[in-house]
């Protein structure tokens, strides 16, 4: 575990400690979730469900895991006695509430007994039972004790007596959300228990087969109409929205629900580093799944921000290419669990091979997608959705909970091991080498090498590293830096997957922090720009842009815009403002003209102005006028509360 | 009846005539259409749904009805002994298929006696009766007969026995899918059967009360699981589909299908027309929904061509402004059936108020989405969707006949009566006076009097209008000529709705041909160009522009590209080809630069490709190519077969 932090994920893990840890054991304790592993019916058990066939209530499992788990990574850093009463109350409430065969979870035990994984697709037993296996990982880690290692152990052993090859008499079936797959690789790694290694690899290869025949036998089974489909599925049928449409090593594309599908990478990825000692078949197949689908989402279905999932209804990945910004544009979705996916399969891949795209990736999303981004600077509201835009419908804005709580504390949990992502032991290397992923302030030990970092990262591109100790240090260099960078001293010899390797003794890497265009990839049909700074992506409020009214929606930067006129300054809690002085034409189209019916006194004029065309015409009629712009980094909207509801990070090209 | 006929729709009529009425005939005849109504049980109707709950046969009788419906128009113009055969032996099977209480339907009849009226939200009952009166109507005016209109009045008579209000003891329901409302209320026109009339006013008010409330209580009834939706339904419970979540009279938007949305719509400018001499609150509240409706519909939801809904899946309109223009960008539906619903509701609209405005987009259906585009120039093939640019999944192809066959008869029947969409008797005029929509050549006579037409109207500008008799003879100024046309001699007083009053005797009126260019309007997010020349939209294929691979994808047109430049080049069947030298810019996006697994050599340089992103580093790696551009109407494509499978009429502005 690394306690460091770049300038800006450190105030978040300061506000995830003092504030966020406390509001949402509260809230857990407001919910019902908190004392719900004590198997007791209460009232909230009655009410209908929202999204057909799933309870409200389902997930709640794995809302206190996260929180568990998280509190225990940052009582690591730092002991709290009363945070750790309610921990300890929590395990032993989760070890009661285990049944004698081993089994665990609130809703079957409490209200359907009979009808326990009788719907693996839409009913989450097995996702809850992962998070459960985390949590439970992250609290060995904090008390050295095994209570709760081992009560996972016997929900394993049980799942693995049911959960196996038909031909040894057991269920071939697999979770309709991916997760418990990635924690019992974990298990295995910490314990050695094969049991969890074999249950994974079980899920990991069943899943898909024969088109998700798996499904279509237990909807049969629980004698409902074929052609039912629950509410959250695009279509019956359409099993690529949980990834089960083919065997993992034959998919093409990355589709459906991303966080299903970030997860699921996740498993791969270590299923595959495990077997690269004795490599199969399995092992080739996989590993160039792994990939294909890594590349499928990073260059087809991957926002700006590092954030994926464009399609609200099925909280996933649209057609390649298909990247609309906000939900009046056709959705933007881009969840804040995706995003922490995005980081955790990375952080995989590059743990089997260092590729500095990779990390390129991660930190996009880490800066952009995820963890600021989902968090307010104070630790209180978040957000589920990250979209490009702000709308009437959509403003921008953030929530203290959800209803499906998933991302508060997943945010809270990634916050706790995020120095874990910054760095790791390069793939091939001994215990004493180093490979820094991400800038950061604060101190690398490995073996007997030590690494001291300091930065004001992402707000400045001075990095100093100091090197001590026998091992080999690298470091990446980021992408987007396009090769304008110092390092002093030189590198020791040429760069290895976009990593550089650092002297003894201290060097200063220097990054291009310049502000820089970004444009829209043509294909997908848009022609936008955005403003970007280091790993940060800029965006427009109108907190600082009050003569905004239409979200931006009609605001033209010109592609050749001048970006020597950038002025920096310094903003609201340690942000840098970007301000670009007369860089934004406010281009409102005429009103479309419309028929009146007879009666009626026409008042327009007439326009020519269908959608889809505008004739010659009308184009001279447009309204413009020029604005300065002030940007902040996206990952900081909807902070500031007195204004801040209108949000746009990409801008149509003036032309 | 006007037999009059464009440069192009001259051309459509003949080939429909003389290829498509027996081609079509032929098609019935194999594929066990023509025989259906002898209610004989077929091994057919054991084969399983296609979209389940719907028996692929359900539209049966309308595919025969709207063949007929055509064949009567034509042979209306012009006998011929062996068609009218087929037309007697099949009203005769019709006649003879009708049940003692007077339902008629095949399927029902045949293969579900008991389940008849059990689900008029998926199952085309009444949408079939509809096609059937309106075969009917045509029938009669062919053969001055009254034996298929009688049919159709017992049928209308048994209906209203079964639907009305409940305080009647009647079903209050009403059809899923809309058509039989319109077809009533022209039995109505022709005959004054009041029955007739008050039907189809029920329909029309009692549809979408309490949010269509009477599809889920007829859900309840047949015993099905109350979230179990229709497979071609987006969601459960999303009435919208059908234009049935609200009165039509509180409905904000155009929504759902796009052809039910259409001939409701159609119905509804029926019904408030023959209100108009008493009207009420109700009448009203109709036109004002008429109005808003096709705003919604002509302002938000438009293509370029005239074609409307974008939505594959529900095969309908999307959010306001989403209009992609292909498969692999997100959809392009534009059934060619919703475009004759613009067409057909359009015309109302000029019934009860001459505007300019709603001519226009008549006219740009007409040339760019519905009869021409929809059919080849042979006759022989026709698109279902008019996708606006083709893919490698959906190339630019036309077909003989589709399992769902509602577009060929209806581009046929439509190609029947077209000369009646050309000109109308002005709303308060007398039967003397005239007003003219569309520009054709032939002869209109009303009243006392005769206008003659002589054009080569689309290819060129100049109509020759020759004006005798007592009548007003009023014509329409385009609004794409932008005030820039002549007219000799000068119009009588001022225009009034966009239309001018001609002198009696010869007038000339001369329209500009110069091609002009069309830019997409902002809030589609798309920045795209396209070319246009008086009515008719433009379009590039690889026929002509052999060096294309990509779909014109990469293919860039300036914002200012020199228009003066083009060159007009006849072409093959009659067809104005359009030639801009130099004018397309291919910029082929770098590939982007993909992770590769452990043990593949990287064989691509880095470039920071992501999607939604372009660093400014890749901007410069951009592959270009400048050529020359061949263009041939958006109609045409798809009517050359030696290649022409590559298509786009809309293209990135250069920026």
């Amino acid at each position: 575990m690394t306690a460091a932090t770049d300038a800006v994920s450190g105030k978040w893990r300061t506000a995830a400690r003092e504030v966020t840890l406390p509001v949402q054991l509260k809230l857990l304790q407001e919910t019902g979730r908190y004392e719900a592993f004590n198997l007791k019916p209460i009232d909230y058990y009655k009410t209908p469900y929202t999204v057909w066939p799933v309870p409200d209530w389902l997930f709640w499992e794995s809302d206190v895991a996260k929180w568990i788990e998280g509190v225990c990574y940052f009582l690591h850093e730092q002991p709290d006695a009363e945070l750790r009463k309610h921990v300890d109350y929590l395990v032993d409430l989760i070890e009661s509430a285990q049944q004698a065969d081993g089994y665990l979870n609130i809703h079957f035990v409490v209200n359907e007994p009979d009808k326990r994984w009788s719907n693996l697709r839409d009913l989450h037993e097995l996702y809850n039972g992962g998070h459960l296996i985390e949590a439970a990982l992250a609290h060995q880690k904090l008390t050295g004790s095994d209570q709760f290692i081992k009560v996972m152990l016997r929900f394993v052993e049980y799942c693995a007596s049911v959960f196996g090859p038909e031909s040894q008499g057991k269920k071939p079936g697999y979770p309709g959300h991916p997760e418990i797959e990635l924690a019992l690789l974990r298990l295995y790694d910490r314990t050695g228990d094969k049991t969890s290694y074999e249950l994974a690899h079980f899920f990991l290869t069943e899943r898909g087969r024969d088109g998700g025949k798996y499904y279509v036998d237990e909807q049969a089974a629980r004698g409902e109409h074929p052609q039912l489909a629950p509410g959250m599925m695009p279509k019956k049928g359409s099993y690529w929205y949980m990834q089960a449409h083919a065997l993992i090593k034959d998919q093409q594309h990355v589709e459906g629900h991303s966080v299903r599908a970030g997860y699921l990478l996740t498993a791969v990825a270590d299923l595959v580093d495990m077997q690269r000692d004795a490599p199969t078949r399995e092992t080739g197949d996989l590993l160039a799944a792994l990939y294909r689908l890594w590349n499928s989402m990073v260059t087809e279905k991957m926002y700006v921000t590092g954030g994926v999932g464009s399609v609200k209804q099925w909280e996933g990945f649209s057609i390649p290419h298909s990247l609309p910004q906000a939900t009046d544009e056709g959705g933007c979705y881009a969840e804040t669990c995706a995003a922490i996916a995005v980081v955790m399969v990375s952080e995989r891949m590059l743990a089997m091979k260092l590729d500095s795209k990779v990390a390129d990736v991660a930190e996009r999303a880490l800066f952009n997608a995820s963890v600021t981004a989902g968090m307010s600077v104070d630790g209180r509201s978040f957000t589920y959705e990250n979209q490009l835009a702000s709308s009437e419908a959509d403003p921008c804005e953030r929530h203290t909970w959800f209803q499906c709580a998933c991302c508060p504390p997943n945010v809270l949990r990634t916050l706790g091991i995020l120095g874990g992502f910054f760095w790791s032991q390069p793939p091939g290397g001994s215990i004493d080498d180093v490979a820094i992923h991400h800038f950061f302030d604060g101190t690398i030990r490995a073996g007997s090498t030590e690494v001291q970092l300091a930065t004001r990262y992402p707000w400045e591109g001075k990095v100093s590293i100091d090197v001590q100790g026998p091992g080999k240090v690298l470091i990446r260099i980021p992408g987007w830096a396009n090769k304008d960078y110092t390092l002093q001293p030189a590198a020791v010899g040429p760069p290895q997957g976009g990593y550089v390797q650092l002297s003894r003794g201290r060097n200063v890497l220097d990054l291009p922090m310049r502000p820089r265009l970004a444009f829209s990839h043509p294909h997908t049909t848009q022609a936008t720009v955005s403003l970007v700074r280091g790993p940060l992506v800029y965006c427009l409020e109108d907190e600082d842009n009050k003569w905004e009214r239409d979200h931006f929606k009609n605001l033209c930067i010109p592609a050749d815009v001048d970006l020597s006129a950038v002025r920096e300054e310094q903003g609201a809690d340690g942000v840098t403002y970007l301000i670009l002085p007369k860089a934004g034409h406010h281009l409102r189209p005429p009103r479309a003209a419309t028929a009146q019916p007879p009666g009626v006194v026409e008042g327009e004029t007439y326009t020519q102005d269908f959608i889809g065309m505008n004739d010659v015409a009308s184009i001279g009629e447009y309204e413009e006028e020029v604005r300065d712009l002030t940007f902040v980094p996206y990952y900081y909207r909807a902070n500031r509360r007195t204004k801040g509801v209108q949000m746009r990070t990409c801008f149509r090209v003036k032309t």
